[in-house]
């Protein structure tokens, strides 16, 4: 088992809901699924699920996978506030990068403010801005096609001024697909694709989506530009992705054409392709790799994915998160997912002698925050 | 292990060779190649193989991996009828869902009939018809390329109407690849399509095999119509196919246009895309996953790549088969394998207190039977 | 444990460096990548990286995973020359297949010869001719595009008539990837890519860099006239290469254009598509599937690596190597992760009565070494 003081940092994760939830807001909050369950079968019935039931139970004074009605109900009984809080500081960690592109989950409520949280978790929070949400902000307004490019270049320059912004997100994944042009497109492209995105706006009415290529990736490489780490949402997630399209592997030649600048290009999640993207981490200097969201939703095979992700990749380059969003829930799964699952790895390979004790210590710390730290200049040890 | 007598329900599978069976024969049926070993080797040497030896012989009153010459010996001295029946019946299927497309193995002989299985394996025995053949028999007929889409339309609605049918399934792996367009073909374009397709066959002759990918959506769009469910074989199989172009994610843009007509898509094997199938089961929910013919050919890695498929399923979303095809020894060896590896994966989890034993329970019900019967409407519990 | 006296043949490796090393030169032939390590990021920190101090270090008469500046010093003192014999000798290789298409490691040194290699390694040393190589030289001298495609084919058919000479080796992954036209080019289009090659050879200066994917065929057509078992790159390497274009099913159209012809495709590494990898071997009777790199680079879990290969390869298809280069560290760690990992598995197998002994122990010689012997036509039992 790892240290249970060991500092996590969660480079990668969302706020929490911090009200009462309903069973069906609490079953979809558990899947990447956006769609009801099929007839006769349950969202509740996964490796998550059950991880819930087993991790979170205890944390409210229940028996591990007591039923999901019985949970609710005790959850209930100590008043959303209390729970939340349980749950959170359960999970132990010290420091949360978390993706502000999200604020709200449709039909279930608000999100928690980056305060709240914190206060909640009893931790450090740092802000990640998400790059479309911030295009699509500026499509709100007025805009001309002409301008539209360099009001985006001035609103996330603006955006990253923030106090406590360490690292803007790409959700490029879901909105096209990782199958892009590399290269910077030029100012003409993205005026000309400013003016088919917005006339398609105007003729549509409807919510705002960025889903242009060329815009796409303007945005990239506008962030390129800004410095800081850039987190990809790569491989699986809700059903807006195309899988095969979000293969890691296909960012190949925008890795290349970053490479010269430096600028860390963190590649989240990975699941199919989480060997694919270790492998990146592995042979680009400025490309690293994430384990968050397929722990979580892998559960008792957490361990069995870790370790895929631990063949190749270099262990300064790899990086814990839960993902969590919405369900507080999943903060001290995705922790306790995640401990158990490099606990038991390391103890197997110091068991028989592939490792020394004292590389295992050093890889655990690595990986559970002082890459993160490191990556991301975060503030203490 | 699971409940000997958990009654589990085959829901992909084809009948079996009544008859005795030369050892060329043998070897050719543990394999999905359709070539000759390479010099030096031999198809027997492989985990199928293997698992063959181990869990057949017994049941033949032989000492588990005895010879092979030594096996089908005794197989011929049992007669094929006795050691068929038993094979079968130590499968311990209650319900077999046919695939009708092949009623024969070139070379070996006719496979039994429906009845005869039925009787051979004591199980209940369904239909699933297979969509290629019947468009196959009506280009047989005199047709017009006119009329050749409607033509289809009414063999495979007579077809879907016998009794005991309770599914389609589609080879368009096969004969294309599943990177087609997902629309269903205008009636112009099926025409079109017919004219070339039946213009080909005029000029080669040969058997017919129906390749045409305009005519392949085609018969998909009707399968959406008659509203069963449709099994898609996906992943590995024999030579016929181009294995990256039967990856299951290839078929998102067709899950996602059927989605609305509600109609249930059966991604079939899968391996070594079995994760991305489980993922698709798990975000659409018309879709479902099969851990077939991967487990038989993994043998004793069966535990391994099934522990993979759940990760991320659903598990009201995954379903048992054999797809054992020719070969009598292919279903009481896809059962136990299944059995040994389910079991030892939920023995696992149960033990290190990741999931409770009631829900280990509950889940191998659903992924044994459970979830077939609910899917294809079969009766019984 | 695999009987430490298995004579294994290493059907894939490149010499070493026979001169001291820096530490900087050590870390770097530690990886695939040609870039320095990320900041405050080490190279020795991988999988690979502890395999070397755990199983080298004793070689040189320290403790298991002792520090590398420790290491390093001691291979100093001891001397490169002792240290190497020592190396290569506890490799236990009594054949080495060697790709002389490296012959330094650049800023680093020249590689040992063959007779040195041999005679450090008291190791049977045989060659493989790496076409792309061949290719090269012959552009150096004066050509015209008009002949350049004959001058190859007389090159080729030269280099491997020296004695020695066991097989071919192709590097079109990195030089284009694997998503090539099937079919061997015709003479006036080899021509007239001769022509847009060297016209840009011209311009340009350089190393020279054969990347036309009309030659490449070209190469491995001639290569296929030569009928020497062809070895071809597939899946991670280093970073020349673009992850998701070797995928080794991407070479299906041409192992079936080559299948009437008998000549042998070897693929090397495969990872992480070594599960397609082993699925052509399956399936093709010429296609052969290796494992080393890719146990190298993964270290501890190399067991869990080679399972995967082992699920649907037969037994008669699959080959030891080290893949080792430069770093002579690299031969016993390479040998010595297999024969763990092999006899991990094959222990496990037998022990819960899936494989019997008698059949693991055969597997073990057919992988270790028998299958190189035969398909390469090697002297000896």
């Amino acid at each position: 088992m790892l240290p249970p003081d060991l500092p996590l940092v969660d480079h990668h994760c969302h706020s929490v809901l911090g009200g009462d939830l309903s069973a069906a807001a609490f079953a979809r909050l558990l899947t990447e699924s956006d769609r009801p369950p099929a007839p006769g079968t349950d969202y509740l019935d996964t490796q998550l699920g059950f991880a819930v039931r087993r991790h979170c139970a205890p944390l409210l004074d229940l028996e591990p996978h007591c039923p999901p009605e019985a949970y609710l109900e005790r959850r209930r009984s100590l008043g959303a506030a209390e729970a939340t809080r349980r749950l959170l500081r359960a999970a132990g960690l010290r420091t949360l990068l978390v993706d502000t592109g999200l604020v709200e989950v449709p039909g279930a409520g608000p999100l928690l403010s980056l305060p709240e949280l914190a206060s909640a978790a009893s931790a450090e929070v740092h802000r990640v801005v998400r790059l479309e949400t911030v295009a699509e902000e500026v499509a709100q307004g007025w805009v001309s096609a002409r301008s539209y490019g360099d009001d985006c270049v001035r609103a996330l320059t603006g955006a990253v001024q923030d106090a406590g912004t360490v690292a803007v997100k790409s959700v490029l994944a879901y909105r096209h697909g990782l199958d892009v042009e590399p290269d910077r497109p030029s100012e003409a492209a993205v005026a000309h694709a400013a003016g088919e995105w917005l006339a398609q706006l105007d003729q549509h009415g409807g919510p705002l989506r960025l889903t242009h290529p060329v815009l796409l990736r303007h945005l990239l490489w506008t962030a390129v530009d800004l410095g800081l780490p850039i987190q990809l949402h790569t491989g699986f997630g809700d059903p807006d992705l195309t899988l095969h399209r979000a293969d890691p592997s296909l960012l190949t030649g925008f890795i290349r054409a970053v490479e010269p600048r430096g600028v860390p290009l963190v590649l989240l999640h990975g699941y199919p392709y989480h060997r694919q993207a270790a492998y990146l981490a592995a042979v680009y200097p400025h490309v690293y790799a994430d384990v968050g969201l397929t722990l979580s939703h892998s559960g008792a095979r957490a361990g069995a994915v870790l370790a895929e992700v631990l063949e190749v990749v270099p262990f300064g380059k790899v990086l814990f998160s839960t993902d969590a969003y919405g369900l507080p829930e999943l903060y001290p799964v995705g922790a306790a997912l995640f401990r158990h699952a490099l606990a038991g790895l390391l103890d197997g390979w110091t068991a028989d002698g592939s490792w020394s004790a004292a590389d295992a210590d050093r890889v655990a710390a690595l990986i559970g925050g002082a890459n993160a730290r490191r990556l991301y200049a975060l503030p203490g040890r």
